[in-house]
């Protein structure tokens, strides 16, 4: 009788993903990593796009997926990737984002200023420890200090495995065909000149497209306006909990998050201390202190957690240019006329400013293998322009 | 400048949901519906299907979109459906399943003995008078009291846009292609005669397919043994939590559950206050209970929170016989060497039965028009053995 | 730099086929198989459905892809395949429909009493002379002559990969998706038992699904009404040319298809002459000659070719019984009315009757593995019926 | 009994198109559309694609499907489009391809001088008379004669309809998914003002989407390598059989082409003669030609006809700059090496020029209308640059 070696999991974007027993799979066992179940991977943007409930957890899984594919295509094009390496890199990937806190975004701002980069690395480590020094080899390619630098590109770079998962996979959950991308073709494209990462010339205009599905999928899901305004609308109820916390004033939360809404800006608590708490916290916790706020006799925890609950969100505008004093007034005058002349100045306007860069030609460009030999950049060998303007817009948000 | 008469809901399944502006949109807008944005579809199938996260909101919005194809669909074809008409049964399937508390499966069971399809009722009676009798229509229509009956068999029958809809659904985010269906088929080949709906000639494999793919789902999704025995791990811990609560023991929960759980079985609410109670539950106040009970000084109510937050989930056995006793004592036996002597008997093996019937020929049966006028039911008509048996199946769960 | 070892095809339906470069691609790039991309998969489906356009070319490379993967699986459940025989078995599938020839149905019935099986081998038999006996491994398991029984079961059988293949791409460019299977769940559930090859027990629902799907493809596509129609014309197009050229009356037509046309039943020439011969025909002989009997004087040849030109197709009903002998009179009647009192009598209607199997339980059945090691017939097995009636229906068709 | 009022085409891109009994209907039942069916949309690229077999005939289907969506739209948004005109726009973009001769490029630069756009003008009129003048109005929008402007914008513009299914449809039969666009998106977007067509705000990334899925379909598909070197073979092919005929060499070839191989440039038929002898004209004749003239004791006929039989095309470079002409010389002398010294000089090498732009700004833009009732070109208010140069590339083939 056969035995199955791997565990398959479900996957609506790729099929199937299997994965081998093994340290990979014990990892995925981990309650950390399980906790990813409980994080979804685009935040409030289910509010625009209501399928895109898709957690951390599938994209971590996602971008296994594609790992193992690029794996093999080095492999059977010459490229030396050792059974180690291979692991490592698979480890990697899987725990390339396993710092995620629930809607990241609004959290960094109002509550932990920690940058999920760092704590993945934190993740890392505790469970280096844990596994007896198994991931070493994975923290090393992750932390760019491996001597084969082709292994931190395909984890971390500008046509990683990890970008190529969430374009996918973003595309798919919220029905934007538009961000689709040629991930199969270019990772058959995929190729080591002198330890670097490269593209095959036949992979050219895969990379121009993958490039302009990132910039379309920034404006028009990441960036939308609806899902800007549910996020700012978070992270004020966020920071006005907080607020109110420390002022000592009892505001009720799940006891995970309650910890992180009391601690104040001058405490610094053990790393492990900080770790073990945050990894308690997932959407879940956000999820039912708004439900919680929602009846909350503070009008301004009351009115950002209504209104996310029941989806009435502030109406946002983008402007290249900052707004008009004037115009800024306007909008602050009809908001006091809505939210009342108690309302918190400071909560009365949404205001900011966000940008994206499809690509960056500077730092660590995507480059071409030509057929001759040849290596350039696409910037460089691209015959039209790439997306490489840094593009920067300014938000007002009001209530409607 | 032209104005957008209907307001567009993204859907990665249909592509567009349109809806006109007026009382369909004002439903949507309310608190009552967007409260199933946050009640899954498939309860706890996301523990072996990672995408099927997908909610029944989005399922009632896609059924609703299907609706409007049928109507379309009738009416090309000379069925007379009034603008009254066509916007009631609208109304109808769109609230259809409005009465679904977070997995009501195991609420059902283990907190409030009210079936959904009666809490829909009392929530569109609620929202009739709300909206000032602008839903008779539609409750008349949904409860088969309107002189039209196919227009019931659309909201409600064993080829209805409900169904149509979730296969499609749960098909596309779980990823088993094999539950899709030819919905645009069938729905093409709708036609009506002497009042009821039937389906044409020419759509007969179509709907042979639609009973297999339903099975399927059935088998592969709904009673999937890691699904069925999730469930029945959160069964039990809500029925301890209440147990606890009602012995008097303190239980942390989400305000909205609490009630419930203190709810005496004595104790006859008014309708009024039950429904104001129960819309104020979803799945969060679930997801946040169990992170509470995961370090709950009661065994039962912690082994079975925290293996739900960590997916360490009891394995299940079918059987399409009743578990012979003696197996069934050497793994109570297993049990209780797992969980100690002190778990209670009745938490240590998890045991029922599940059935499912794909088509029910006795009971408003699928009909197929011919050509020349005649029309039969598909099971007289159709040249291979339909899957009308009832099929059960006894399950044995128990810790790993 | 890179290079690639492998020769990569663009497919639809997989996204890409990769070809290791060696004897698979030098087989491809052969005169003999290159004539597959003249000729269609589903012949005159493409009536019904416009996008049925796919050849068999296409499909040879598509089960390649399959048994690829299928080896994979069975290699990480420790089934032993060899090297050589993974190429063999590569190659029997690739070459497994080698002796199509155009519109092989209706070729077979009016022109050569060569069934398509019987000149595959011949084929493959010529090949393997020209490549120096490479190819004897991949003839004895085509014939099943190997002692690995299931090699020739992934070739040929019940659960093959040219069904896998054909089911999924004829789904996909008919657009029929009720055809769907869920080939990569059933491929990664193949185990092999006693040499046999089997599914393993969580398989069941997909193969109920696969069977079904092949039921549907037949009486939706392969037996749609338009296409039988279609296809007995080209028949009697066929038929009348050959009948006229034996008698001494001059059929213009390309070269490849006039030596057949020419071909008295009495003579019987050398195999390699008839095989030279055959591997000169594809669809476009078929549909150059249309063209010039469309302005036949003979009405038989003109009336058929130009109604298939014009897609003017006669009309075609069904029937689980003989037609009725007076109904018959009647539209033989009708037909004279329509074509004129000249028309051959042979030619006014077409009939006959044709059959589908979804699967037959009595020969080679599908086996499932359960995880005690039982094995079983899918039949003995399934809690429904399969579909293993032999249905059979007449046709009677006349012109519009 | 319901009786359809439309006739359903399946089409695996969209689903179901259906025609309204009348006009449309007769007008795809007559010869000359249904010749579209012998007419493939992508000629050769087959080749490179081998899925890309999809017709002239589907894709005037698809047009037409998404015009009947877009006149939804736009009259849900007020804009008044009569019955009259309905029928007329979907007429005009359902006649628009109906001049494409067989392998349009090839034979246009070989054999005949008549550009496809003048001969569906032809077409039309031709047709317009047999069906008493009732296509006039499609007439006058498609000769951008009506006063409406949009309705010539939906058959031939920059975002018309004839684009947005062609590069759908070409997407999903070559597999390239990165050609996908959002036409849905798009055509819900559209509106009108001022009498032109406009795309509202919202749409602007997917337009941006649009114009690079153009870019890259041309030099992906269109004008990939292989796919040139194919076209500039045929090219060849049928010049040499052109010139042999005029010289009095006889060329077998079915009567159709012939016809046109040995008209001499000096000879001006008749319109209705050429117009009655091209409508006969379909790939079933190149096809059958090439397997004629692969035998042929001309050299030139011979090579470049069995090449395309046997898939030995010439490898293809591009250029950015003219070629080097050392460079060439030595590409000749390989040539002279593989193709002996008899073959004809203008034959060895095959040169030339292709170009590209994906979008020109200068010339009938697109326009984007604002929520505030302003209008710009997309050039004008796009963030990013658009792809409005016109890239050209210089190719030089030589046999491998």
């Amino acid at each position: 009788m056969s035995i199955a070696r791997h565990k398959i999991f479900n996957d609506p974007v790729y099929g199937f993903i299997s994965v081998p027993k093994g340290l990979l799979l014990q990892l995925i066992d981990h309650p950390y990593f399980q906790r990813l179940r409980r994080i979804r991977q685009t935040g409030l943007a289910h509010y625009v796009y209501p399928g895109a409930l898709h957690t951390r957890f599938h994209h971590a899984l996602g971008a296994l997926h594609l790992m193992q594919q690029a794996i093999e295509v080095l492999r059977s094009k010459g490229v030396e990737i050792t059974e180690a390496e291979a692991e490592a890199v698979c480890c990697a990937i899987l725990l390339h984002d396993i710092g995620h806190g629930p809607y990241s975004h609004a959290l960094e701002h109002a509550i932990i200023d920690l940058h999920h980069e760092e704590l993945s690395v934190w993740f890392m480590e505790a469970l280096n420890q844990e596994f007896g020094g198994r991931l070493e080899l994975a923290i090393a390619i992750f932390s760019n200090r491996y001597h084969k630098p082709f292994l931190h590109q395909l984890v971390s770079g500008q046509l990683d495995m990890d970008r190529m998962d969430y374009l996918n996979r973003d595309s798919f959950f919220t029905g934007v065909s538009e961000g689709v991308i040629g991930y199969d073709r270019i990772i058959k494209m995929l190729a080591v000149h002198d330890g670097e990462l490269v593209v095959e010339e036949k992979g050219i205009y895969s990379i121009e497209k993958f490039l302009i599905a990132r910039r379309l999928m920034y404006w028009q899901v990441y960036l939308h306006k609806t899902n800007v305004a549910a996020e700012q609308m978070l992270t004020c109820a966020l920071h006005r909990a907080r607020a109110l916390s420390l002022m000592g004033v009892k505001v009720e939360a799940p006891a995970a998050l309650r910890w992180f809404l009391e601690l104040s800006a001058e405490e610094v608590p053990a790393r492990e201390i900080l770790l073990r708490r945050f990894a308690q916290l997932d959407d879940t916790d956000v999820g039912a202190a708004l439900k919680e706020w929602a009846g909350s006799p503070d009008p301004v925890l009351q009115r950002f957690s209504s209104g996310l609950l029941d989806r009435r969100l502030y109406r946002l505008e983008w402007s290249t240019e900052p707004f008009d004093p004037a115009y800024r007034a306007k909008m602050r005058d009809k908001a006091v006329a809505v939210l009342g002349p108690a309302f918190p100045e400071e909560y009365l306007l949404l205001e900011g400013k966000e940008s994206n860069q499809a690509y960056q030609e500077s730092k660590e460009p995507i480059r071409i293998l030509f057929k001759d030999g040849r290596v350039c950049t696409i910037g460089a060998c691209s015959d039209v322009p790439l997306y490489t303007q840094l593009v920067s817009k300014y938000f007002l948000a009001y209530p409607k």
